[in-house]
């Protein structure tokens, strides 16, 4: 089973089998009207099995959230049959709206109106902390 | 996008657009260790809009959750790269573990080994009656 290339749309790729459900439920794919196909369990000559989201549509893409959930995806952007533009990401520095913090005590859990805002403290063993309180997730 | 057919497979076609991903977990699909690929939103020239599910393997389906979720379905089984069958769905006459009894003084209700059926006693308006207690779901 293979799945041909789109004309205008984005192809997130390598993302580690199983992982392809969650991305697409936190990237909130559902929702757009565009073709979207989540493809689980593809095979790969490096990864032995992965998982594949194309979108038909050239979407604003959360690449942190991406990023955090699976940082060895790969997104190619393709414009007119062609890839446009291929990231590869890396976890993000800094975390807005994704992560919240379970201090009860936190400024930002008491104030509603703040930002839930996290930064990478230690990238090996990926924790991060609350900017307010400093709560590792 | 197209998706190429399969070798040995299950095509799920026909599924009114946004159902696509009920059916998927209601199935399980998440749980298989074979190719699987859910398209939302693909185009149809009957549907305008319809969502697909192909599954790289011959699994056991259960006809009767699909056709109760969605009774327009159609069900390819692909052997050998050709159609080895094609199922039309429609309303299953009985739905045995897919529903549950509402009415807290039913039998099934109380005795939590009695199997939950239900059986179609209207099938315009697609009503349900609890074999016990005669509850509509």
């Amino acid at each position: 089973m293979n799945i041909d290339s789109i004309q205008n749309g984005i192809i997130i790729d390598h993302i580690t089998a199983g992982k392809g459900m969650e991305i697409y439920q936190l990237l909130d794919l559902a929702k757009l009207s565009c073709m979207v196909a989540l493809i689980n369990n593809a095979h790969s000559a490096k990864m032995g099995r992965k998982d594949i989201i194309k979108i038909d549509s050239n979407i604003e893409l959360d690449t942190d959230i991406l990023g955090y959930v699976d940082p060895n995806v790969t997104v190619t952007i393709i414009r007119d049959g062609k890839v446009a533009e291929k990231k590869h990401l890396s976890l993000p520095h800094e975390l807005e709206g994704v992560l919240h913090c379970r201090n009860p005590r936190c400024i930002c859990s008491v104030e509603q109106e703040l930002p839930q805002i996290f930064r990478l403290t230690d990238e090996k063993k990926r924790i991060y902390r609350c900017i307010y309180c400093d709560s590792t997730f």
